[in-house]
């Protein structure tokens, strides 16, 4: 359960990964490298992407070129139906409430928090049961092709040391927020005692993760304010100097249910914070918490003047599509954010406001959710986000979003190998499943694709359609974290 | 080919099936049957149901009530974990769209018709590919526990007298609808010569059911408009006719898209129809094709006058909330046809235009969308559909919208058995995946239960993150047309 438990298990060798590879170049633009080798290093590293390619050539040129042996190269190929894809990133995922997925009733957030969350969340003082779940939502969500998730954990810090333990083991990249609220918001068998106290323990985080993973290359700490009604002023304004002294990232909420808005503007109005206006935003901004490392979750209901603001700052935004409809919290305007204010977005899952742990999910609703802003009071065409805009969120974005956007969420030369192998399956003549021509099949899941498709079409089926099932197999930093048996 | 090989390949038995039963007794509420025996006669119907029930008190008590033999009954049980519930119907899917499940791109109605959907459907003079697509979308929607279709086939008899055989053949009750368009809306190549063309082709396939079953008990004929901008009016008034005289269910669609019900206005003013005013109802309504024995499928724009109309006319709905979100048609506001109006209403997947095949995201979708009309305009808290409601419009509802009201989407003496044995996943303190206690486990794909949920917990579960893993078993009337291997 240290760094060294990730590696060694077997000898690492160089790897070459050969086949088709899907990655976003831009917002709106998917690119498809056909017959293209990724060649990652020990490190788990891009060194080299090589375009034409094929076996016989990576053996005869690019091998000498990299000074790589043969027999210390290992070759990864995508068959037919199957093409590489960037892991995808969920900046917004709330471990300990994976076991209540789907369990919201007709709750919103406010009563949502006390009726379901709180008491599960309390719970993981249990280090049994914080080892259970923990344990499960990596696993569910590694399946899922999640390579880098931005996790709130609980106020505890045993169990939140644990998550980031049990993170480093299993190979996901991570960022750990151990929940800081003090305020009586939240009830008194789950809250912090006082805001030095939740200072303390999130130091002990901190201090838990530099000794895990010294150079923060795969888990790092994120300042976690669980959202303002949560927390006294006090407690905000020190979390805001601890982002500032140590220049860690930052996740909260903010303006994701109207009721909240309103709770925010009641508990905390200028003349209390000496912040610039009465919106949320000029909350986290008059307390040192809205910067280019914040994250914020949500953002369904900002007004244009905090829009700027979060703009103005370099903030980011994570889109809880799932959660936003299942809490009928409102719609955000996603792609407005990104192109008129020039924010950038990614996709979280927000388990369990959000019902499922899949990005892929996220993505699908993204889309969907829309068309729903399109459609809907003041909304036009331009709000409608397409199959390539969703899985850029997925990746790139979400990538910027946790701050990583040089390191994570394309296939170029200098970024690590965090990818997942996506299959697709075949449909035969005769109306059954298939193998590919020539290969042995993996299962399609309900991706059916009858061979005259585009690979956009295909691509298109996979966000509707897909699952884990298509999941076949998961990297991150260039070590094989999941395997679809 | 014929009703015979539906039957007698094995021996029919007569069926106990015993354990944890689960069915809508009225829109908002679900009752839960535990260790409960249903005793199911070799005709496929319900003859008994017993609560408090086990193995030894079938054999010892209720056979002999019921004169059966124990040789001669095969006994089902659900384990730990699994539960029966009634089939899901589909009350709207375009058979040969399935192959472009999730290819729609940025289109809206009417581009998306000429673009995708036109070519795809025309093909379908091919009876090879009409036989490899027809037996996948049955494959794939019993696999999803859809035990009864209202399906539209194109407008080749051939093909559509095929897609009834072969229904017939894997045993999956259906609506065929041989689809009728002989407007210039549709291109030259794939459109009916003339009304009398039509006509004939219609009563081709009719008379192609009523050899092929001739009692109708699995397969029905349904009189299919494709929808008013697709017919000439002399067409629409001769099916009217026709469904006068042969007394047979009407499907077509309604005010799915603004552009659609404008075109709808210009195209048959009440000046041409005699209608009694010029909303799309009233078209229909002016013809004979808005009756009680009508499915009209999306309903998303009625004004209040023609919702008033439909529900004077007793027509059904079919909802079909993915296609709504994904072709930016709009957010049907059911719960308000259903309680305002007393409208009868159903789910329906809407293959292609929705994306997936699947009753039980349909179900699912029902339920975020419905959120998205409640904070919409004019929406209230009583627009929300809860996971007990979408339950209700994906299996009884939708009996009531097909015309089987009384036959099917119950556990009730005198139905026929069409029902789906749905398995969790049961997650043990490992955080590892593992067996039900005492059994032998199913694949519980992305629904995890840890021990503690309530069982209106573990179906709001199976609503929000099930798929075709956890349909385990699938019957109808009776006889099992899929196992999950």
């Amino acid at each position: 359960m240290h760094v060294g438990s990730q590696q060694n298990r077997t000898a690492v060798r160089n790897k070459v990964f050969l086949g088709l590879f899907v990655h976003s170049t831009a917002l709106d633009e998917l690119e498809y490298l056909h017959e293209t080798a990724v060649f990652v290093d020990k490190s788990g590293t891009i060194v080299a992407v090589e375009k034409n390619c094929n076996e016989e050539k990576v053996r005869e040129t690019v091998l000498a070129r990299l000074g790589w042996e043969a027999a210390d190269v290992e070759v990864v190929k995508a068959r037919g139906g199957q093409f590489f894809f960037p892991g995808f990133i969920d900046t917004h995922i709330h471990a300990p409430q994976y076991p209540n997925v789907g369990i919201f009733g007709s709750s919103t957030l406010l009563d949502w928090l006390n009726t379901y969350t709180f008491p599960l969340e309390a719970s993981f003082s249990d280090k049994a049961k914080a080892r259970q779940v923990y344990t499960r939502v990596i696993r569910k969500t590694l399946s899922h092709g999640t390579t880098c998730a931005a996790y709130y954990a609980t106020i505890d810090v045993p169990s939140t040391n644990l998550l980031a333990d049990l993170c480093l083991v299993s190979g996901q990249r991570a960022l750990i927020g151990r929940v800081c609220m003090d305020s009586d918001l939240s009830p008194d068998y789950y809250r912090d005692a006082s805001p030095e106290a939740s200072i303390a323990a999130t130091k002990a985080t901190i201090e838990h993760i530099r000794t895990i993973d010294p150079a923060l290359s795969l888990i790092r700490p994120v300042i976690t304010p669980r959202f303002a009604p949560s927390c006294t002023l006090p407690l905000l304004r020190q979390l805001g100097d601890l982002a500032k002294e140590t220049a860690l990232p930052i996740q909260t909420h903010i303006s994701e249910n109207k009721s909240e808005v309103a709770l925010v503007r009641e508990l905390f109005p200028p003349s209390l914070t000496g912040a610039a206006d009465d919106s949320y935003a000029a909350v986290y901004d008059a307390v040192g918490l809205l910067t280019e490392r914040t994250v914020l979750a949500h953002a369904v209901h900002l007004t244009e003047h905090e829009a700027d603001l979060v703009a103005a700052r370099k903030a980011k935004i994570s889109h809880c599509p799932c959660s936003n409809s299942a809490l009928t919290s409102g719609a955000a305007p996603v792609r407005r954010l990104l192109l008129d204010r020039g924010i950038a977005c990614g996709l979280g899952t927000d388990v369990s406001g959000g019902y499922s742990a899949s990005v892929l999910e996220a993505a699908r609703q993204a889309a969907l959710v829309s068309r729903h802003v399109a459609f809907g009071p003041g909304g036009e065409e331009r709000d409608r986000l397409s199959v390539d805009e969703v899985l850029f969120l997925a990746t790139r974005g979400g990538a910027e979003v946790v701050g990583l956007g040089d390191k994570v969420g394309g296939f170029e030369v200098g970024m690590e190998w965090d990818a997942q192998l996506v299959g697709l399956g075949a449909i035969g003549e005769d109306g059954e499943e298939q193998e590919w021509e020539g290969e042995d099949g993996g299962p399609g899941g309900n991706v059916d694709v009858f061979g005259w498709e585009s690979w956009p079409e295909r691509v298109a089926k996979w966000v509707y359609n897909g699952d884990d099932r298509n999941t076949v197999k998961v990297w991150v930093k260039g070590r094989l974290v999941h395997e679809r048996k």
